[in-house]
């Protein structure tokens, strides 16, 4: 199908750029104001792919170019917003008000927003943020601008227009390469690897896809189904172990989750794919009982090394206290925890469960938290008061064990204070 | 499949509304603005959801109470835009640029992204759109609040998101009922006549949906494959007619356009639907070689009974003379032509092609206009300046004939006004 | 997609047949011998396009021409049968079987395969065997023919090959118009009638597909999902009636099977499909606990019109005991029940469960059975004792209300007997 | 949706089992016998799953104890054809001919198509097709089984019934790795490599599917896309070389064909597949004008062995002369050529079109043909006589270069001739 419709936009695309033709010596700023300005679609298609033709040219500095364009050429008049927002208070009303909604918004919105008519263009446009974002993060101005494509991707990937779609073996290869690339929290070499993950009746992936970019996840989480809460990613993701029959799973182990799209950044799916994987999965499977997660600390042998504790504390018994210590008693000074995985499942209304020793061997497992793990524990029904205790208060959610751990944490931590 | 669907969410929203009845007594200020603020989409689909609830259930009275909850109580507040102006002005930046944003759009458009949330909201939201739409006319700062809404929605559909489907008589049933209900041009008063229209080799039809609306089409045109270009509608849906094999048509004819979404008011798909189905089916048929509507003139007796011309006049050459000059001279106070299906068309840069007297024998033909009916001609390779030349300087293209045909026009009244 | 394999067909065609252009004066026998004897599908597929496009094209007359062509032309011939076999006793193994395999079978069989290698074949063949039961009844060697067929097509639509698909008023018109046509039992008389079976959330249909024809159902059954065993088709169907919410639900009613192709007739689903539909909504909706029918006694009128008794008897309850005792001891000469829809059930290993007086108040349903209707209970853990005692003993099973009503209905017999 | 189907076939499964599990002691003939005498599919189906599930756990010696009961136990009667025939001869007609039908085929026929009637049963009955063509090749009476087993997959994998699907980058992984695991003449070494062969956009797959085994192709082609007809494998599937726009190729190259279900030997679908791929793409692409193969000649190492030429002669061009030679001079008793690829080709229709020395320098490419490659042409209103001509008489179509080389070749081994 997607060979035919090529073939029909090839079609029509020569035709039409016939049309076109003697327009491609405008320069981009011409162009872009042709857009912004054009008083209807006929014409705004044919520019805007040409933008975005050029665009996919275009070496960092002729892209920095158009950043620079569009964050300052296309900025905001604030003498217009004067004007109108003085109009507008002087009398309230349909014809003011829309006089206010035009000069409040930078004509570069509009320019986004039609660029984005051309079938296709979201992914190249979360492509062309993600090139912001690398080339602009010390440039004021270009943060300023990104600001813009952040707040109208908020709105286009707004999570009712997510779909939530299971990855398998029997996933498109194009989909499953992706996979492999965008794995972040535990690496996947090999197709073979891949399979492992997927194709055991105990495993299950998911992704949310937007519907303008049905070959690109947008956020991805692993599933391992077992009878009891797992302390060690070696053990679950063993090759040659033998799969457990769905049916006889009590325990639903979130064990990796990956965001896919750099341009998206600043953009949250992770709570809602965490929630809607758990709900599904227990209406699937109703002997699931428990939904915790398998995480690293990416922290703790920063903040370890931070705290000038002598060697010989590093014993298992204690890296599990310090680790609880750290997760639940180390803030930031706006009072989160210092943890961004913390942050990130507590937010979610998540507790801190369990911390397991030896649970990672891997080097970059050692390397970030000396092999140690936490399962964060997502009961549904307390989540959403768990948030908010956390959101408003800053209080985190931890299990009886993890406090005891975290007190022994503490005691340690003063005892062995130089 | 969405059987499936239904089940897993009534399960989860069972357990998640658990954890949430409590706060089923806030009032609806307080849920407004609970959701505004919320930290983040764990508490807020809850609220979302419970607006939308609410709101389903409410009475005219109840939903201009709503609305004008938006109206005033999530207005801009004119102060803060100006102090962020001003801050923004001394100091242009990401920083000052994020207050300035958040200050220059009032909470009830955040309000209206974050209801959005919930699964399937989205066609509630148009719904919502089109009952303001209907109870809030004469409201000045209801007609503001319905800017916001058409900027969101003007994003949300953005052409980019939008995808084109055919429709036949292999559609689903709960679509095609909608065709029946929305058919707005030529009413199809049966199921049998809907057959009609879809089932034969030589008809086809064609629409937008969006993704998140998957069961309601936007926007669909009806299209008739013919040798040469038709000059009579009730000869083109005649009952009983044979059908023309597909590749033997020259001409593909666009015979009616309807909008499904009174809540889209004001966001333009015609235009865009048009091209795309011209080239889908040129690309599908080669030997298509025309592409035509055959469109009503809808202003025209209205027009008519403006002029003072004595009865006699009506003859058959004479109203094709008349009706030539309405459609091409007969114009607004901006310049533009007096009647609306010709503003279309011309506004998407069609040649007015040829007029057919008798063509529309329909009460409602003769009653909008004597009976006559015009082609509108699509030459993909000159719509794109066809338009700009309409759009810039009201320039309206037209065939050889039918300026002769205005040109009698003209003449006629002239010898005809008392 | 359709329209583009049509296409790509089309232009396959038009080349293809174009080769073969000069061969099209063959004789109808001369074309059978050509398709039997092809070495292979080259030209093999050319040769039965031609024979089915001649058909299409055919009068009765010609077709039982055709018909007796296959019947007595392409026959068998005792004599080779009987030199292989020889053979093969003589020698039994590989070779010999071969030949023998080739002679017991007459070329007919193999024409009919050839003529299925056209794609779309296989519904215009099932066509075919309608034609032929419509024509060939009362002819011997016709007939003969028919078990060819039959034993072809029973391979052809084994179970293992046919898909179970939901019908809802979701599904494509082209198929929903076949439901209407189709239903047997209980009639459709319209598109909203339709819609009041399928649409709301407390009815289903599924029916049997055939992989190669994805546009024709073979089999169709609708349920009511009730809570308690309904006793009235009537209210079963009323018009404005509430709907049920699925998951209060404890009773699913099989209301009406229908069958599709005349050309399958001999060849039976109703079974696999009542336990395959039974087992997906247990799935689906576990507080489903019962399965029943709400069947006709299409022979109970004819029964008791043989019976001499006086029209006093015809009160609600003495028609329960009558029907009672028609259903369970009014026996043919093989032991069977007289009522072809008891036998059909009862053959599936069902129940006998209740019965109800007043539940078919239509003109039919008086005709028929003046009124009375069964229910037949599925008792998914004993239908298979159920059926394999009724299959060799001829024992019926009934609920123990259905025995008592029974004896009654025995009992009033006697009594009233001249 | 398998995932919740599974789920469906559990539950039932687990209910339906149950009903049945003291039967689980029958012996296996009881089995058969009890299936083969069913009366209806209630109880057939619950025996034939057991017996399927039997046979998966079985090893060969258990296997061959199954086929020889099949092959013996249920073989024939004589006897029974005998009395059935002559009844028939004297008084042919519909009872007599289904008397004779039952007793001119084997129980064992019906056997398996009563096995087919467990979901998935085609499967694994092919596969047990291949358990018996790898066991019972010595064994006359296990192939006549077998020509059993052949007769009714020919008849269920009839041309009518299978599905032409592409295979792409874009297919589910779970097949891709069967194209991988199947590829019998240039393997596939890893994802990389199969990527190289289905991404890039002039390259296309296709397979046959047959609906029952919707995960498992049949046989697939994999095809280039070229400019002119391509004379080396290594150059046409070189890492690296960039592709070509599809609409600028004239040549469709069908590089590769492999049939992937041993136990569907003999039932041919190679012919039917390159015919249905060439209309397809030729509507597709309409500038594609020539259709060949780039094949490889397994035999020609062989033959030349047997030949006694002296080493000297194998420069390319001599290689060449040989290579038409005996493509097309040599052949077996029968008439038909010595080269088992050439048979498939020339009975398709196909041409001997071109030799190319050093055209596949593999070693397998050397060790079979000392690396000359041969282009079959499928010449599409030409294929169906060339078929015949091959058929009936033997005659090679051959392009007049190929004439030429070949008599070169001729004069080239009477002259070496020691």
């Amino acid at each position: 199908m997607s060979i035919f419709a090529d073939l029909l936009s090839n079609i029509f695309d020569r035709r039409y750029r016939f049309g076109l033709a003697r327009e491609d010596d405008r320069t981009l700023s011409e162009l872009t104001d042709d857009l912004v300005s054009a008083s209807g679609d006929v014409t705004g298609q044919a520019v805007a792919r040409q933008i975005l033709d050029r665009y996919a040219k275009w070496d960092d500095a002729e892209k920095l170019d158009f950043f620079r364009h569009m964050a300052l050429g296309m900025d905001l008049d604030p003498q217009a917003v004067r004007v109108a927002l003085d109009a507008y208070e002087a009398s309230p009303g349909k014809t003011s008000y829309r006089v206010f909604m035009a000069a409040a918004e930078p004509p570069r919105q509009e320019l986004v927003r039609r660029l984005n008519q051309v079938p296709g263009a979201t992914h190249l446009l979360v492509s062309m943020r993600s090139d912001l974002l690398r080339l602009g993060r010390e440039d004021n101005a270009l943060m300023a601008l990104d600001l813009d494509l952040r707040h109208l991707f908020a709105s286009w990937f707004n999570r009712g227009f997510l779909v939530l779609r299971p990855i398998s073996w029997e996933s498109p290869a194009h989909i499953l390469e992706k996979i492999i690339a965008y794995e972040a929290v535990h690496a996947i070499d090999s197709w073979n690897e891949l399979r492992r993950r997927l194709q055991p009746a105990d495993r299950r992936c998911f992704a949310f896809f937007h519907p303008s970019m049905p070959d690109d996840p947008l956020i991805f989480v692993e599933v391992a189904l077992t009878k009891g809460v797992p302390g060690s990613i070696q053990t679950l993701l063993a090759e040659g172990r033998s799969a457990l029959a769905p049916e006889q799973a009590d325990t639903a182990v979130f064990y990796s989750i990956s965001n896919c799209q750099s341009g998206l950044a600043g953009i949250s799916f992770g709570n809602s794919l965490i929630k809607q994987v758990a709900a599904d999965l227990s209406a699937q499977l109703p002997g699931l009982k428990t939904f915790v997660t398998l995480s690293p600390i990416p922290g703790f042998v920063r903040w370890l090394g931070d705290q000038d504790l002598p060697d010989s504390t590093r014993d298992d018994t204690t890296l599990r206290q310090l680790a609880a210590y750290y997760l639940t008693r180390a803030k930031r000074d706006n009072g989160k925890p210092l943890d961004p995985v913390a942050r990130f499942h507590l937010g979610n209304g998540a507790v801190v469960h369990a911390l397991h020793a030896g649970a990672d061997t891997s080097p970059k497992g050692r390397a970030q938290s000396e092999g140690v793990m936490v399962n964060y524990l997502y009961d549904l029904a307390r989540v959403s008061q768990n948030h908010e205790k956390f959101a408003s208060d800053g209080v985190i959610a931890t299990s009886p064990d993890l406090r005891s751990l975290a007190q022994a944490g503490e005691a340690r931590l003063k005892e062995t204070a130089p």
